[in-house]
């Protein structure tokens, strides 16, 4: 008989992973696309090809039998993306973010049944069942990347709210009236604490600082990356170290405030700005702690994923499928 | 045989009030303590005496098997209250904010099983058993009282977190380095959400606007109550109806935040200050929809509680005693 397989697909604001796991939670197969198609078509079609091909190259290890996906404002009751920023395929032809039903496309041109959920919820999953958070009943993950993701997991379970959309916590405000967000509201904590908030932050503090050297002002201001900063907090250049000392600040505040809604045994932070925690853990951890009730102070974790980059979303996701 | 009865005791910074409850979710008998008592002795002395006397009371309608305590920072794990900033008896002797082991004191002298949990917890189970959350999986109970507590319902049940203090949402931080709060941050809901905070506000606005007639102008400002300015604002008084506008739409900003968290499908008001709902509905509502993802805009229903004062407070109490 075959072995039972299912496919975990991580949709992210650049890329979109796909692997294939089988029932020990290995990853057997994966591969990658791009998530920069503006047209839906467009990218549909590569997405399919990609399932079709790793599902042809594991075929001789079993049966791919589901497909879960993590997405950005993926609905797990309705199967939908619904108003991603960051997905331009997800806009109407007039330019307005709209609902894409996710799971009906996929499942029509695969066959296969599909779940989704919302990408950062996909990541907790992960985790739980295979990082930091394994054994733990209430945590929240926080996805740094291209946005700001959560996950909120309460009594072993991810919240999904009434309407499936629960753990939009980039979304909350860190600065009031601050930084226009894509979402449309200014001041929201993905506006500071993601790659995009970074390269923003990094932005201003080479214009406030203009007699400072720095390593960032050979790169083209609208592309530094979250890499390129900690490159050069590397080589011990100010302007990085200041960017991520604001960074971790802004964000531990936050966290305090998201600690006083579910009171979690740990927060995990996710994605490629938390490889640079060396240089805004402290501070991180220093804001959280001074914003934090008595009840609280230094008795919440502060973890970072110990998956390898994007298998805690892969593995999440897929969990929805078995 | 005897009936079984339970008794619910919600504990406010202003006073306790205790009922004892039947089958069918009635209060057959009610009464009420002061709160104030600096010493945790005499507080307990005074609790004690109401409860047993409730107990006599009601001694021909049944038997009260058990108690259950709706307390500020009352921890349902492990039936303390801790560091609850607005209750005197729970500072220590060098007057720091300490840990009141609660359940075990009452079953001490009452000899009955004892269960506590947060005051809104314990007025959110009474509003979904009882009240307009009635058949609601996910909510939030925000409680307008002497300071602002909050009560979590996520998939039918109460979110009380690793340690059991989940929903400190009143402390969470409205308006960053604003008003000092009795928990020793800045800032917090609280001190602009609360009947403390209303008289907070009221003061400032009289001293803003010192040409500005009021009512107000004629009570003493540290006494100054919720009720001080509703009357005031039924006159049709210009400082009490900026006071209530600047109060709904600080509150609006912060539910607009809670919702991208658990995604709730209601949130529901209650305590003294949701009485003046007329002076701070619309306002409180165009704020939070101003601050909304478009995911939720104009879907999330502001609710207020329909249960007597503290019924709901007090059944959803006794319910935990059952």
């Amino acid at each position: 008989m075959d072995k039972e397989l299912v496919m975990g697909i991580d949709v992210g604001g650049q890329s979109t992973k796909l692997g294939v796991v089988n029932a020990e939670g290995e990853i057997i197969a994966q591969t990658v696309i791009s998530s920069l198609q503006e047209e839906l078509i467009d990218y549909i079609n590569e997405l399919t090809k990609a399932i079709k091909g790793l599902i042809a190259e594991t075929v001789r290890e079993g049966k791919v039998k589901g497909i879960g996906i993590g997405a950005p404002n993926g609905n797990y009751y309705k199967g939908t993306v619904e108003y991603a920023p960051n997905l331009k395929w997800s806009y109407d032809a007039e330019g307005k973010p709209t609902v894409v039903d996710l799971a009906a496309l996929v499942k029509s041109f695969t066959s296969l049944p599909v779940t989704v959920t919302n990408d950062a919820n996909a990541a907790a999953m992960g985790e739980m069942a295979y990082g930091v958070a394994r054994g733990m009943k209430n945590f929240i993950m926080i996805t740094l990347g291209t946005g700001v993701g959560s996950g909120i997991v309460v009594n072993g379970e991810v919240v999904y709210g009434h309407d499936g959309f629960a753990g939009e916590l980039g979304h909350t405000i860190a600065i009031r009236n601050g930084r226009q967000c894509n979402c449309g509201l200014k001041g929201c904590l993905e506006t500071y604490c993601s790659a995009m908030g970074v390269r923003r932050t990094a932005q201003e503090q080479l214009a406030k600082h203009p007699d400072v050297k720095s390593p960032l002002r050979s790169i083209d201001p609208e592309k530094i990356s979250s890499k390129d900063v900690f490159d050069a907090a590397e080589t011990g250049d100010k302007i990085a170290l200041e960017i991520f000392k604001t960074t971790g600040e802004i964000l531990g505040r936050s966290l305090a405030d998201f600690v006083k809604f579910s009171a979690p045994e740990a927060i995990v932070l996710f994605g490629g700005l938390a490889k640079a925690k060396k240089y805004f853990h402290d501070d991180l951890v220093a804001a959280m702690e001074e914003n934090q009730l008595q009840i609280w102070k230094g008795r919440i974790k502060v973890l970072y994923s110990s998956l390898k980059d994007s298998d805690a979303a892969i593995l999440g996701a897929s969990a929805l499928a078995w």
